[in-house]
């Protein structure tokens, strides 16, 4: 079926139908509808350019996690002659809008990879039906007509194995510093948290949960205040191992010893943690497979094809900073 | 002066000229000449929309000296209203020429900013003499048609100033993890440490230096190397922080005790550096001061104002990792 027919049946120019197909031109949201039903009745198959390249959106590059997520993103879309450009957003709303609008609007960019972090699904109202976007690491309510996908770790599970493997040294007043609760991953890594708790029968405490931003310094700033807790804790599971570092940090500046007087677990697995003294315990992201998984959805989405959400599961790693809870010591 | 003068005095059409400085063509070096010739002799002013984006061009960001020198530049360029894209090159010549062909043929690419791992210049060949690029950290010889100027730290006053701070805490067997020797910028620091050991009466000895990559690994494998020299070294300065944070990670599971039995100092101030244990002294690189004076000279040559190479200098940090060498305990 020819451009033509689709431009007919949908009422607006051929030229018009070609350039939204090729991402070049955004329409309003109505004469979306029409175009992409025009495409639908008359068959009208996409016959697309080899995908050249991939933006992916971030909200910063200073956290550990995001600059090896990076680094291995960029590795496996090399290995798949994909170029990648990186946008960073800073997490505003404002910047995360900016970007994406840039994204759709470049007639260098075939698709992208979005990490949110202002958790608002709003930007996302613009991109076209078509537009191959994978959601990384962060979910978000997409429309419908969206082929957008989600890919991330199993943030429910990780925090739920971080938490059992605490409970499975003898520890039970654990502690969590969790992340920002705007964002979904950061409630699924509590909610892990609090059921394996509770499926081991231990009563969950809110005064043990401290909420921040995934950062060195809100780790650092915890420790006192964990420290003060009436019945304090004896272990901490932290939700970003940026923030276990920061807590070790401070822990070495005010006199708490880690394992010695707090058991310490963190989450992502970002290579620094293998550097910190003592070596950090971790639920470790699948980074490789996250990336690749990322790009095939992209390669699907770019090829018409249905894609379908993906969580890839954690795994522990062993580190110095946890210990058996000894009775009588704490 | 019209674009038509221009075109008529370069013997070339005014369409060429105008895609020509618009940066959306690229003429062979003959013509080049010829137009820029015209544009000089005609005295044409280039009228320029508002410089709009820049991309940086990193060879990795697994280095956290890359990542956050990327984070700083992001935010400096957005303090500018600057579009940042980030392409990374893994280091490899091949993919540092794909992307210097990228950013020169993309409309959504205005200027450049590039830090060169393969130390290749001829990657630039193909760089029309009016775009704005500049170079940081390794400096490269350019073509004089260029504008691209150069804006990195003072690696020899740096590493200079390294190796004076161990000789005043009374070492004298100073070892050296230098980087890798096709670049300026490693070779630079290896002048410094040599002329610093010099300049005090303290003889250079080749046994001492050992080049290697930027990286946590080479680091690690370099420790039971200087341990096995025969007059071992009290101190060592890398010439990166990754390589030091390797070598205190080696030292932990090998049981040299670091600043006891060896010294430490590294190169660059990346963030990691303070949470290691011990905390590592260094020098640091004015990360901000490297963003807002490579984006001013980016600012500069898009209004077609000359500029200059800029040297920044670099400060010593304090850290745990060196000690005073007292006489009879090494």
């Amino acid at each position: 079926m020819s451009m033509r027919a689709v431009a007919r049946e949908a009422g607006v120019s051929a030229s018009t139908v070609s350039r939204y197909l090729r991402g070049e031109l955004r329409l309003n949201s109505e004469t979306e509808r029409r175009v992409e039903a025009a495409l639908k009745t008359t068959g009208h198959v996409r016959h697309r350019n080899k995908l050249r390249s991939v933006a992916l959106v971030l909200p910063e590059l200073s956290n550990p996690y995001f600059s090896h997520l990076a680094q291995v993103f960029v590795e496996a879309a090399q290995s798949r002659s994909l170029r990648t450009q990186i946008a960073v957003s800073n997490g505003s709303r404002e910047r995360e809008q900016e970007i994406l609008d840039w994204v759709l609007a470049s007639p260098d960019v075939d698709s992208a990879v979005y990490v949110s972090m202002s958790g608002d699904q709003k930007v996302l109202g613009g991109v076209p039906a078509h537009f191959p976007l994978v959601l990384l690491d962060e979910s978000l309510e997409v429309a419908e007509r969206l082929q957008a996908s989600y890919v991330g770790a199993d943030h429910y599970g990780g925090a739920y194995q971080a938490t059992q493997y605490l409970v499975s040294a003898g520890h039970s007043r654990i502690a969590h510093l969790a992340g920002p609760q705007n964002l979904r991953s950061a409630r699924e890594r509590l909610s892990g948290y609090s059921e394996a708790l509770q499926d081991r029968g231990i009563e969950f405490d809110e005064q043990l949960v401290l909420s921040g931003p995934y950062s060195e310094a809100f780790g650092a700033a915890s420790l006192p205040r964990l420290m003060r807790i009436k019945n304090r804790p004896t272990a901490v599971f932290t939700a970003s191992d940026i923030a276990a570092i920061g807590l070790i940090s401070a822990g070495q500046h005010s006199g708490v010893r880690i394992p010695e007087d707090l058991s310490l677990i963190g989450f992502d697995g970002i290579p620094t943690g293998a550097w910190t003294s003592p070596r950090l315990a971790t639920v470790v992201q699948p980074y490789s497979e996250l990336a690749h998984m990322a790009l095939d959805q992209i390669e699907r989405q770019w090829r018409g094809e249905d894609t379908q959400p993906f969580n890839l599961p954690m795994t522990v790693a062993w580190g110095e900073s946890v210990m058996p809870l000894q009775s009588g010591v704490v």
